[in-house]
Formats: structure tokens, C-alpha cells, sequence
């Protein structure tokens, strides 16, 4: 039995991206639990600062977050998303691709739900991380064409975009599976042939089920271990380079 | 005369960001005019969503939003931004890096504030965006060290971690220079000798006016211009590889 999170970040409640969602809770109530986290639905607030917290005197996120952890006295909205978190093995994350990333109210939830003392700590973190052992899989689109977003493409390789996405959970110990992506999510490249488009579209929704039932065989987004760096962080000489992004000097 | 816009986004006045910030406010009125947007003291709404235009029905946040330039209708704080942006020269951000990118409050002025139909449009983005002529320096501070943020670092290559930002403002017509970035911001690194890092700190603040006073030699961060990709948006055989993360097939 997995128990999955599913967290959607989109302000339209008809749009694509909540459609896709819903076909993954839909799937993965078919092999366990399911939790949801609708951000904008939940009216998640992205802002980090100190007044979420009746912080007074300076505000120095990492601090305040894991000095509440310790008192118990997290706001309760981030104590409920980290005790999500705590109890899912996989975390599917469904968003659209805006600016070349995720949008901001799904990098508020990475900046204030993935809660310093909680799911990492300077000793606990990448393959010490609370999260190790737990599965997360990106699901996003982009208005356009696939191309454009492959390695020699003009809008960046998509991995390029969604790094710093993955690598905030892998730095929580999260095993990141290969991205999934629909691309011209509009379907004006379609727009003489709309058939064409909404099969695509129906496609995708119809498709999920196969797509989480597979993920067991779902390539692992490489990226180099801790321990292929040094104590200053740095790639070891000889090391190989596993991460897209990462060469050596 | 420069007209220089400061954006601005921490949670904490008394933060380093906001002293290097002011310290950037400081030296651009020697060369001109200077406006700012410091989006924490603003109360900026980083979440786009269709209640702040008004809007019902379906929301596309592109079309509603080049609606709403097209009816004079935007809201009064994206508007604002339109009109700084417009009258800028030079932009400088001021940030703490989170999670390898922006706060989602500083995401969350990308989102909004680079409107469509206003800042770019399809047949304008790039070379020909409407920001053509104007440059933009990002001032950003990582809690690590500078080697964990080099090519071959653990954080990731701090190009990397700014590659969406720096992208979204070029897509806009902007000339991006090359980033300015202050690590190990929390001096954990110098704890035993304090006073070396109050030294660092300063030495950062006093010298900002050197930094502007040489930003005609600052180097531009490269990146491949429209003209070398084909109608698809991929690398042209042959073109040069002047972005650090694009490579051909």
C-alpha cells in the first residue's frame, strides 16, 4: 500500500493542470491512501515572514522554523503539510510551468512546508534526509512545443527549469523520478484540428493510471551523491558526472 | 541620467538584503533617478489568481491578463510595476536565494508583474521585447559557501539556481549582466571571528557605488540571441553554444 500526496498549484479549478491531478488521485487511490494539498484552494499562504509565526524581533526564516518545531508550536498549516509529508511515500506534484519554474505559490509551499528541524537539518539532508526512502514525481506542462524545451532548446532543457525544484527535494532526501510533461498544454499548434488536441489531452488523463502504475520502472532524475564532493562541496576528482549541470572545473 | 529600479524582497528590514539594497538605493541617486519596489513592505500579492483582476469565468492568466492592458483595466499594483519597469534603465534585484532560486515573493513579481501584452508579447519577447535597451543586475546572497555554488558544487552552479529569473527578464528584452552574488550571508563560516565578517558585510555595502559606477564594464551574462534558433525554437547546426546550459543533441 503507497500513500500518496498530491499537491496542485493552479488558480483555475477547470484548468489542465487540476484535471491531471485529479486523474492521479483518482489512480492512486487504486494501490493505497491519498492526501491532497490544492494550494490555492486551501488559500496557502506563499509568503514566508515572521508574522505567520507571531514572530517578533529579527526574522531569520531557518531559525524561526526549526525554533518552532522544537516548541511545538508550528503554524498549524505548515504542522499539517509536514505531517502529509511524514506520511507519504509518494509525492506527485502537479503545477503549470510559468517563467521558466514553478509558480510562486508553489515555491512558497517549497520555501514554508519543507520546514527546517523538520525535514532537514544541516546533519540530516540529501541521503541523510528525513524524506529518504519517499518517491517524488513532477508533473507540469508548458504552452509550448516540446523542442523548445530540450536540451538545445530555446526556452532551456526542461530539466534546466525544474532543478531547482528537484534538488530542494532531494536536499530533504527525496527520490526524484524523471519529470512527466505535456507540452502545448493550449493546443494552439493544434488549433485547426481541436479534435486532435483534446484526444492528446484525454490521452493524458486516461494515461495516468498506467503512468503511476509503472513508476516502479520510472528512470531515477541522476544527480551526483553527497559523498561525491568534498567538505567545501566540490565534485571529487574522478568523480563522475551524473547530474545534468554539474562538470568538473 | 540612469533611472534605476530596486526590487526588493525579504521578509526581515533589518535583513542584509534590505542594507544592500538601500546601499544600492544610495548610489544610483548619484547617476539619477531611482525608484523601488520593496514587495514585503508593499504587501505584494505573489499569487496570481483571477479575484485580483475581477475576473469570472475561466482564468488564463496570460489572456486575462493582456485583456486587461488592452481594456486599461489592470490591477492598480501591476500597473504600478508596468510603469517602473517602463521608466527604468537598469533593474536591480535584491534577494536571498531559498531552495536554489527566488523567494516566491520575488517569483511571484515575475509571475505577475512581467505582464502579457504589456512587458511581452508573442511576437514581442527577446531581441525584440519591449524592454530592449534596458539591463538588469541580480544582487542575491546563498548561506553557503561560494564553492558549493560553482560549476562543479553541491548547491549547483549559482548560474544555475538564477537561470529562470535571469531568462524570464531576457524573454522580456532585458540585457542581464553578470550576477552579484554574497555568500556564506550568515557568517557561520567566520563565527569565531566575528569581526572579519562584519568587515565582509561592510566592505559589500560600501563598495556598491563602485559597482554601479562600473557597471558599462560588468560582463553580460551570454546567452544565444533569437536568430539562432530555428522556427521550432531549436539550436541552428552550427550556432555557437554561449548559453552555460544549452548543448546540441
Amino acid at each position: 500500500m503507497t500513500n500518496t500526496l498530491v499537491v496542485s498549484a493552479h488558480p483555475e479549478p477547470k484548468s489542465f493542470t487540476h484535471a491531471w491531478a485529479r486523474a492521479t488521485v483518482d489512480a492512486a487511490r487504486g494501490f493505497g491512501e491519498v492526501q491532497t494539498s490544492d494550494l490555492y484552494a486551501m488559500g496557502f499562504d506563499p509568503a514566508e515572514r515572521a508574522e505567520l509565526y507571531g514572530h517578533e524581533g529579527r526574522f531569520d526564516p531557518l531559525r524561526v522554523q526549526e525554533e518552532a518545531v522544537a516548541a511545538g508550536s508550528l503554524p498549524a498549516d505548515l504542522a499539517a503539510e509536514v505531517a502529509k509529508i511524514r506520511a507519504a511515500d509518494l509525492l506527485v506534484l502537479h503545477f503549470p510551468i510559468w517563467w521558466f519554474g514553478a509558480p510562486a505559490m508553489l515555491k512558497g509551499w517549497i520555501d514554508r512546508a519543507l520546514v527546517h528541524g523538520a525535514l532537514h537539518l544541516v546533519e540530516e539532508r540529501f541521503e541523510k534526509g528525513p524524506c529518504i526512502g519517499k518517491r517524488a514525481l513532477i508533473c507540469c506542462s508548458t504552452g509550448c512545443r516540446a523542442a523548445e524545451c530540450g536540451p538545445d532548446g530555446r526556452e532551456g532543457d526542461l530539466r534546466l527549469q525544474l532543478w531547482p525544484l528537484a534538488h530542494a527535494l532531494r536536499y530533504c532526501g527525496f527520490t526524484v523520478l524523471a519529470p512527466e510533461c505535456v507540452h502545448e498544454v493550449h493546443g494552439y499548434h493544434e488549433a485547426p484540428t481541436r479534435d486532435a488536441f483534446a484526444a492528446r489531452i484525454a490521452g493524458v488523463l486516461d494515461g495516468q493510471g498506467a503512468l503511476l502504475d509503472g513508476l516502479g520502472d520510472r528512470p531515477v532524475w541522476a544527480s551526483n551523491p553527497a559523498g561525491d564532493f568534498d567538505a567545501l562541496g566540490r565534485l571529487l576528482p574522478g568523480a563522475p558526472v551524473l547530474s545534468p549541470f554539474i562538470r568538473h572545473p
